[in-house]
C-alpha cells in the first residue's frame, strides 16, 4: 500500500491496516478533501461516545471494560484515546494504553492520538479521525480524552454522549473540575465507587444534577472500573441517552458538519492571505503600523 | 454622552464615565474599527497581568490587596474581573466584587465581564477591553479569571505574566489542575499558606516546576490572602518576569496584534459565506450534500 488509491481501495474492502494508514493522512491533513469525498457517503451511522475526566480517574480502565461490554451486545466498537503530550505530564500517560487489555484481547480497534502538534486542531481532527472510523463500519466509537486542557473538552463536546468520570473526593478543586464539566456532561461516573466517601459524593453531585436546568438530566453511575462493577449500568445508561436524543442526534449531526466545512473554509482562507501578506512583518521593523487599518487594507483585498 | 464621537472626546479628556461606555461598545462590537482606528496609536503602554485558579482559591482578595499593592509603587493600576456566569454557577461568584473592597476605597477602576454571551470570543474582547484601558493611560492591567473552562485559560494567555492561584489540597484533582495550568503559569501562588499540609503543597509544586524545560522557572509565593501576607513578595514576583521578558515583550504584543487582526478578518470572513449560502440548509431536506462537496462549492466562489 503505497499511494493513496491503494489505501482507500483496502480500506473499502475492510483492511484494518489500510484503515491504520488511512488515518495517518487525515491527521496530518493530507489529501482530506480526496478521501472525504470518496468515504463520506458512508458517513453518519456511527454512534460516538466521549469519555472524559481528570488523570488518575481510571478512564483508560473503564473505557477497557465498557468496549467489551458493548461489543457483547452486539455493536461493532472502536476506541480512540488521546493523550496528552505535555512537556511536563510527558509521555507517562502514554502508557495508559496498556491498560486496555480486555479491548486488544478481543481485538477491539485502538487508535491513541497525541493531543500536541494536531495540525488542524485537536477536536477536528478527532472529528475526522471518528468519520474515517464511522465510513469503515464501526456502529460505536468511544473516544476517550483526559478532560482538563481546553481542546480535550472541546473534542468530547463533539460526541453524541459525554461521560464524565470522577472520583469521590472532597475540596475546592473538585468543584472546580465540577463547574467546568458539569454542562458538559451527560452521563456522570462516580468511579472507584468502594473508597470512603463515595456515597457522599455521589449526594453532593446529585444535588448539582437536579440543579440543571435541561430536560435530560445527567444520570450519576457508581463504578468499580478495575472489577468490572457498574459497567453493565453505564452501557445502559448511555444506551438510554441515545434513545433520549431519538432525532435531535440528527439536528447534532447536521451541527458538526457544518462546523467541520466552516473550520476547514476559514483555515484555508486565513493560508491564502497569508500566502499575499506577512501580517507580521506589517507591524516590525520601522513602519509600526496601527492593526485596525491593516485590517482595513486586509478587507478591502480579501472581502470585497 | 450619547453618541460614539462624544464618548471618545470624554475618553481622550480622561472621563471615567466615558471609559465605561466605551468598553460597552467594545464588548458589543460596536464599530470597534472606527474606536481602535482612533486610540490604537495610544495603546502599548500597559503591563498585563493574568490571575487564574479554581474558584474558592482566593482570587478576588488576592487582586484587591495585589492592586493596592502596585498602586502604592506608583502605577496607574485598572481590573478586569471576568466572572464565570454558568447556569450552574450561576451568580454566586458575581459577589466576588464586594471582596475587592480596598481597591474600591482607592478608586481603582474595576470592569466586571461576564464570560458568557461575549459575542467576539471572551479572550478577543477581553484583549480588546484591556487595550482600551491601555490607551485610557494604565500603566498595569490585572485580569482576573477562574481557570477551568478553556477560554478562561485563554484570557490568561493573552497576558504578559499568568499567576496561576492555587490552595494547598492533596489528591487526583489538583494534580489534573497542575497538568492543565502548569504551562500557562509565570509566577504561582499558594494561598491560603497558613493551611495545613501548605509546606508539603509548596514542596510537591517546586519539584514539578524543577522539571520546567523553560529558561523561566516559575516562582512560588506563599500568600495569605486576607492578612495581606505575601502580597509584597507576588508583586516583586510580577515586576521580575516583566524585567525578564524584556525584549521579549515587543514580540508578545506583535503575536498578540496579528491573532487579534486574523481573528477578526476571518470571523468577517466567515459572515460574508453565512450572508451568502445558508450551510446548513446545504445539508438539511432532501438533498443531504456530502459536506467536502459543499466545501468544494465554497472555496471555488470564496478563495479562487
Amino acid at each position: 500500500m503505497r499511494d493513496l488509491g491503494e489505501i482507500l481501495e483496502g480500506f473499502e474492502r475492510g483492511d484494518e491496516r489500510a484503515l491504520a494508514r488511512l488515518i495517518t493522512f487525515v491527521e496530518n491533513l493530507w489529501e482530506i478533501d480526496e478521501i472525504f469525498r470518496r468515504i463520506y457517503p458512508k458517513v453518519g451511522k456511527a454512534y460516538r461516545v466521549g469519555i472524559t475526566g481528570p488523570p488518575g480517574a481510571g478512564k483508560s480502565t473503564l473505557v477497557d471494560k465498557l468496549a467489551v461490554e458493548i461489543l457483547e451486545r452486539g455493536f461493532r466498537v472502536s476506541i480512540i484515546a488521546v493523550d496528552p503530550s505535555s512537556p511536563f505530564t510527558g509521555g507517562a500517560v502514554l502508557g495508559d494504553r496498556l491498560r486496555m487489555v480486555k479491548a486488544m484481547e478481543r481485538g477491539i480497534f485502538i487508535r491513541s492520538m497525541a493531543s500536541r502538534g494536531s495540525l488542524g486542531g485537536l477536536a477536528e481532527t478527532t472529528g475526522m479521525v471518528a468519520d474515517v472510523l464511522d465510513a469503515f463500519g464501526y456502529d460505536m466509537v468511544l473516544i476517550e480524552t483526559v478532560g482538563v486542557g481546553q481542546s480535550e473538552v472541546d473534542v468530547v463536546k463533539a460526541t453524541d454522549t459525554v461521560v464524565v468520570v470522577l472520583v469521590p473526593e472532597a475540596g475546592d478543586s473538585v468543584q472546580a473540575l465540577k463547574a467546568g464539566l458539569m454542562e458538559t456532561a451527560d452521563v456522570f461516573v462516580v468511579n472507584k465507587a468502594d473508597r470512603e466517601g463515595a456515597d457522599r459524593f455521589v449526594r453532593e453531585l446529585s444535588a448539582v444534577v437536579s440543579l440543571s436546568p435541561n430536560e435530560w438530566k445527567p444520570p450519576i453511575i457508581k463504578t468499580v472500573a478495575l472489577s468490572g462493577e457498574g459497567i453493565k449500568d453505564l452501557a445502559d445508561a448511555i444506551l438510554k441517552h441515545r434513545d433520549f436524543l431519538g432525532e435531535r442526534l440528527k439536528e447534532k449531526r447536521i451541527n458538526r458538519m457544518v462546523e467541520q466545512i466552516e473550520n476547514l473554509l476559514t483555515k484555508r482562507f486565513l493560508n491564502k492571505v497569508r500566502q499575499k501578506y506577512d501580517i507580521r512583518k506589517m507591524f516590525e521593523g520601522g513602519n509600526f503600523k496601527n492593526p485596525y487599518e491593516v485590517l482595513g487594507i486586509l478587507e478591502r483585498e480579501f472581502l470585497d
